[in-house]
């Protein structure tokens, strides 16, 4: 078993790269932090590199883990890589695994356009799971899936449910050639209310930026545009929450 | 106009007080930040004491505000006051209102219980409000209206939209004994799924602990138990998400 205590060491340096979205495309590795999430991903036999552990943890928490694959760390270090405010002391470094794209669609889809906030797509990743969809893709200047506030709201989710990266055009070109409908969210002259909405067993949902609301060029090619009816005062509704009334209505 | 630029003046050290509930409490005052927050409180007549305005921002922006509540302060009390990563240097400290119970009930109400994240309650009151509900009951242990996160998540929705601070059991009675159904959540043996439900135009909603759920003795006395069913894989619901899709549906 592996000791590091230094901060200054370099794979110290490495695994706070990936912290970053380009420390994490270089290298191909993502970090997660916490019993709970590494649990959920020996779980899900997901080929983990290393498992990072503090010395201030007991020998029977460290015994836990494929012995020959920990590293143990100081105090400061763990408190170094950490991103909560009591941190656990456990950390795993992971391989990327982007799932690829399927060949034919058997159930919805949600597409997710330059949404910012991490806890908003952690959410809406979580709900789709919950609702039967058959993945999320992630679009142009949505946050990455690797980004550890998204982890922490997927609750590991993305180790059993697709996640995907990709450009939303190619999506909705796979889904209107196969006959199937893209659901874009704007309220305009022409949108309808997803009450009125019967939607077949496949489509795409597409979810927009929480302030600009979806891309007019991806606008430009939905089949249809649905809004939420609003009887309140309040201007709109949180994207996570919007995403999942339609997720459950439609 | 006054002006106050040492962070150990005794006022900065009154409002600094207004981001614990104890001081908001013993004061009866809380602290809004950011321009459009305070634009949502003068838009609604809301009685603001007073404005601190860093003297870092122009003369035009000033001016904006009624002179003689402006009090100007250095930027490093704007810092020091400030709960925001990038501090607009703009606050208004404003009298807490609790509105007053309602008499008689026509519209549906979401009650709260020991809901602690205030992200998730500040997002449930901006979707009551959007649903067109009556109001919200804040009950015990559910973090206070006037949380600097809280009020940053309902946009200033509570300026015009109902938010108590009570005992859930009073509320019960008299939901009940008008005859009214008070529908808890959880997923337990008498438990229907919200798509069984047709609701009546007046009802009391509960929505419980982020892990936890219900208290047990609220539990038995609701009407009766919400589920929604969840077909995937993930084991739950973000507690914002599942009010939002019971909210939109019943």
């Amino acid at each position: 078993m592996e000791r590091i205590l230094s901060k200054k060491n370099d794979r110290v340096k490495k695994w706070k790269k990936l912290h970053t979205k380009k420390g994490r495309d270089l290298s191909g590795l993502y970090l997660i932090e916490g019993f709970h999430l590494i649990a959920e991903a020996m779980e899900h036999d997901i080929s983990i590199q290393e498992f990072l552990i503090s010395e201030r943890l007991n020998d029977e928490t460290i015994e836990q883990y494929p012995q020959e694959k920990v590293v143990i760390i100081s105090k400061e270090i763990a408190d170094y890589l950490s991103d909560t405010e009591s941190p656990q002391g456990v950390f795993a470094v992971i391989e990327k695994e982007i799932p690829v794209k399927p060949t034919s669609f058997t159930k919805p889809y949600l597409l997710l356009d330059n949404v910012q906030d991490p806890g908003n797509v952690g959410t809406m990743i979580r709900t789709a799971d919950a609702a039967g969809y058959g993945g999320v893709v992630l679009g142009k200047g949505t946050v990455d899936l690797y980004n550890s506030k998204v982890l922490r709201s997927t609750q590991g989710g993305h180790f059993h449910f697709p996640v995907y990266e990709d450009d939303l055009f190619k999506w909705f070109t796979d889904f209107k050639s196969n006959g199937f409908p893209i659901y874009g969210t704007e309220l305009n002259e022409d949108a309808a209310s997803y009450r009125e909405i019967k939607a077949p067993e496949v489509y795409g949902l597409v979810m927009g930026n929480e302030g600009k609301g979806m891309d007019k060029e991806l606008l430009k090619q939905t089949t249809k545009n649905l809004y939420i009816p609003i009887t309140g005062q309040a201007e709109s509704l949180n994207v996570a929450v919007a995403a999942g009334i339609l997720m459950f209505s439609l």
